[in-house]
C-alpha cells in the first residue's frame, strides 16, 4: 500500500498506521482533531468541513466531533465507525485512490488541511477521566520483586491470577515534550536506620516506566461487567507512555497503600492514538499462554493472541550529550491483555468512560538491556554508560528521556512517535 | 440567628449552615446550584434570574455559574467569593433581613425558588476529575492494623510522618441514595491453604467506611505546591463519605499495589457541600497535637486546630426492618487536616483541579461501637446486633446503610444529611 503523499520509510506514521491525535498551529489556533501520515497531520476539522468526507456517508451525522478539543466524542462513536474513518482516510491518501478529487487532486485543500508536523503543537488526545495503571509486564514484576524480596518470593501469589493494578493520577497526564520537574518528598536517607526518620529532599532516584497504555472508547454502565471477549471493542486505540516513578519517595510511602506521591507529579503519553486494528497484523501470544487455564473463566480470553509484538526502546541524552538507546524492549512482554485488563477492571460493576486511560504495567524483557526501567538495569547500585561516558543509576537533572515504538517493516512501520521529556531541576521550596 | 422561613430545630440545613448543591425537579429539569435551608433547597439560578443577588454586586459578573449542571464553576471562584454569597444568603434568611424585598416579602420568588427537598432530585455536585483517598483516621489505621499484623505493628513506620493516601476510583462516585449492587470478584475461599488459588464469588464481606471529604476550589499549576498554610484556601467544602469496601476482595488483591477492585464499584457520598466557613466555630486540635514536632516543615501548619469537632454516625436497616445506630464517631479522630493533606498531596508538584475530591480515611473512635467500619467492630466474627434481633458481621443483600453527621446544637445545627444507600445482590454472571 503506497501513497501519493510521500512518505519517509523510517515514519512511524505510514499508511498503515493512521493514529489519531489533537493539534493545534499558528494557523489553526483552536484544538482540532487530526490523523498522522508521514511528515504531516491532516486536520480533520479542515478535511470534514470542505467535504472530504463525501465518500463516507456513515459518519456525515457526526462530523462535529473533529471540531472537538479532545477525541471524546469521537471515541465514543465506537469501533465500527473508527474502523470506517480509518480505512477510508487510508483511501483517499492510496496512490491508487478511488477517490482522487477529494485530497489527491485537490490542492487547495491539501494546503488547508495537510500540515507540516513540524508546524503542529500536540495536545492531549482525550479528555482523561480516569487513569488506571496495572502491572501487567511479567518480567517488571519478577525482576522488582527479585530487587525488593529475593528470587523466591519475587512473584506474589495473586500475580498470575489477575492483572495487578493501581489507580492512577489523571491530572497530571501530560503530552510528549513537556518538561518534568524532579519532585520533593519524603525519602529515608537511611533506610536501614531504626527509627526511621524521613527528610525533605528533591527525589535521588528518578526513574522511567516504559508502559504501553490503551483508550476506552465505548462506556459501560456502573453495576454492568464488560465480557472479556467484547472487551477490545471498549477500546480506542494505544499510546505509549513513561509513568515517572520516584523511587526513593516509593519505598518509603508505599506500605500498606501503594504509590501516591512516587508517582502523581507526572506522567507522560504520546500524542497520536493508534488504533487496535492497525496493530492486527502484529498480535502474538501473551507471555505465557499456559497461564490461560488457570485463570477464572470471566479473564479467559477466546482468542490466544491479545499482545502484540511491537519493539519499544528507550533512549536517554544528558544535557549537551549525544542520545544513548539505554533498553530494547517488546510490547509482547506482557502476562494479561488489554481486554483482559479491562474485563477485570468492571467485573466488580466498576463504570469506565470514554477518554479512561489503562496502562499496561512496565515492559521489560528477560535479557541484559531490555528492561523497561533503569532500577531494573542499574539494581540501582551498577550504573549504566551513555555515549559521552558518563554515567547514570538514575536520571539527572538536563536529561531528555526519549521512548519509542513501531511495528512493522520500513515503509511499513505502524508506530506512536516519540514519548519524549527533559528533566527540570527540583523547585528549591522554603519554609 | 433566626430565619423569617420555618427551619425544622433538628435540620442539619440551618441557617448556621447554608451548603451548596445541585438540584433538578419536575419544574426544573435542567440540574442547578442551589443551596438546602430546613426542608427546602433555594434554587440559586431562579433566585439569580430574577435579581436575588441584586444586594451583592461582587456576585454578578459570575451570575451564569449557577445555572450550570456542576459546581466547578462556582467553586474556582474562590473562597472569598463562597463566603460572601452564603453570608448574603443567610442575611436574606434571617428574621432581621437588611433585603426584606428580595426574598422574605418577596411571595413570588418563594414559590418559583424555594423547593421543597422532598420533590427535588439531588445530584453529585462536581465533577469529579481525581479523587484521592487519604488514611488518616489514627484510630481506624491502628485497628486495621491490629487485625492484620498484630498491635507490636500496628501502625507503619510511615504512618504518623505522612498523610498515607492511595488514588481512588472517580467514575463510581455516586450521590447519595443510588442503590449499590454487591460486587463480584476474585476472593480466597479458604486464605491459608497452599498454593494460593482464587474463587469467583460475589463479596462475602461488603464493609461500610465512614468519611468525610473534601472538594478542592482552586487549583494549583503542575509543579507548584501549595503551602500548608494556603491549603485551606484551596478547599471548596466538605461532604460526608462511604468508601464502600469489598474485604475479600482487598485482601486478596491490594499487595503490593494497594486496593483496586475492593474499592472501584462505588463510593457514596452526600449531595450538599458544607463550606469550611460554617464548620468555623467546631474546630478542635487534632488527635495528636504533639505529633506537630515530629513533622517536617511543609506539613506544619502555624494553626493546630485544623480538624472538627462533628459528631458522625451510620445506622443500618435490614429489609422490612428497624433502623439500628451501629456506630457512633467523630470528626475529631483525624490525625492529619484537610490542608495537611492538600499540602502533601501537591508537595511533588501534582496539579490538583477544581473538584477534585479528597477522603479523610475512615474515621474511628477508640470505645466500642465508635469504629467507622464493621470490620474493626466485628473483628470479622463477632457479630453485632441490628434492632431486630439480626446478627451482622458484613453487610447483607438488602441492608440500607445510612451515614450522618451534624455540628452544633438544636436549631443551629451545621451537617450534611443522610448518605444513604441499599445494598442490592450481586449481578449472576455467566461464563
Amino acid at each position: 500500500m503506497t501513497s501519493w503523499l510521500q512518505i519517509p520509510k523510517n515514519s512511524p506514521f505510514s499508511l498503515a498506521n493512521i493514529p489519531f491525535g489533537i493539534i493545534s498551529s499558528a494557523k489553526v489556533p483552536s484544538r482540532v482533531a487530526a490523523i498522522a501520515i508521514g511528515d504531516y497531520a491532516l486536520n480533520l476539522n479542515a478535511f470534514a468541513s470542505s467535504g472530504g468526507f463525501s465518500q463516507l456517508p456513515a459518519i456525515q451525522p457526526h462530523l462535529g466531533v473533529f471540531s472537538q478539543p479532545t477525541l471524546n466524542a469521537f471515541a465514543a462513536l465506537g469501533r465500527p465507525v473508527h474502523r470506517q474513518v480509518r480505512e477510508y482516510i487510508q483511501s483517499i491518501l492510496r496512490a491508487d485512490t478511488p477517490f482522487p478529487q477529494v485530497l489527491k487532486d485537490n490542492e487547495p485543500l491539501q494546503k488547508e488541511a495537510l500540515l507540516p508536523l513540524s508546524e503542529v503543537t500536540n495536545h492531549l488526545p482525550m479528555q482523561i477521566g480516569d487513569y488506571t495503571d496495572f502491572y501487567a509486564g511479567l518480567n517488571h514484576a519478577y525482576n522488582l520483586g527479585v530487587l525488593l524480596r529475593g528470587p523466591d518470593n519475587a512473584l506474589q501469589p495473586n500475580y498470575k491470577h489477575l492483572p495487578v493494578a493501581y489507580h492512577g493520577r489523571a491530572s497530571s497526564i501530560v503530552v510528549s515534550g513537556t518538561p518534568i520537574h524532579r519532585p520533593n518528598g519524603q525519602v529515608l536517607a537511611n533506610p536501614t536506620a531504626t527509627p526511621k526518620v524521613p527528610t525533605f529532599s528533591p527525589c535521588k532516584r528518578l526513574d522511567i516506566e516504559l508502559e504501553l497504555a490503551a483508550f476506552v472508547s465505548t462506556p459501560n454502565d456502573m453495576g454492568k461487567p464488560v465480557p472479556v471477549n467484547e472487551a477490545e471493542d471498549h477500546i480506542f486505540g494505544l499510546v505509549l507512555m513513561n509513568d515517572w516513578s520516584a523511587r526513593d519517595i516509593q519505598a518509603w510511602e508505599y506500605v500498606p497503600l501503594g504509590p501516591f506521591n512516587a508517582k502523581n507529579f507526572a506522567t507522560t503519553i504520546t500524542p497520536w492514538v493508534v488504533l487496535v486494528d492497525a496493530l492486527e497484523p502484529f498480535r502474538v501470544p501473551s507471555l505465557d499462554p499456559e497461564n490461560r487455564e488457570n485463570l477464572l473463566p470471566y479473564l479467559r480470553e477466546k482468542r490466544t493472541d491479545g499482545v502484540f509484538d511491537i519493539p519499544l526502546e528507550f533512549e536517554i541524552t544528558n544535557a549537551g550529550g549525544q542520545p544513548t538507546t539505554v533498553s530494547r524492549s517488546n510490547a509482547k512482554n506482557l502476562l494479561f491483555s488489554f481486554p483482559q485488563m479491562l474485563a477485570h477492571h468492571t467485573i466488580t460493576g466498576c463504570n469506565l468512560r470514554p477518554g479512561d486511560l489503562l496502562g499496561s504495567g512496565t515492559i521489560s524483557g528477560t535479557e541484559p538491556q531490555t528492561q523497561g526501567s533503569m532500577f531494573e538495569q542499574t539494581r540501582g547500585k551498577e550504573p549504566l554508560k551513555l555515549a559521552d561516558g558518563s554515567e547514570r543509576v538514575f536520571l539527572e537533572d538536563g536529561d531528555t528521556v526519549v521512548l519509542r515504538g513501531k511495528a512493522g517493516t520500513e515503509g511499513n512501520y505502524v508506530g506512536f512517535g516519540d514519548c519524549s521529556a527533559t528533566i527540570l531541576p527540583a523547585l528549591k521550596l522554603e519554609f
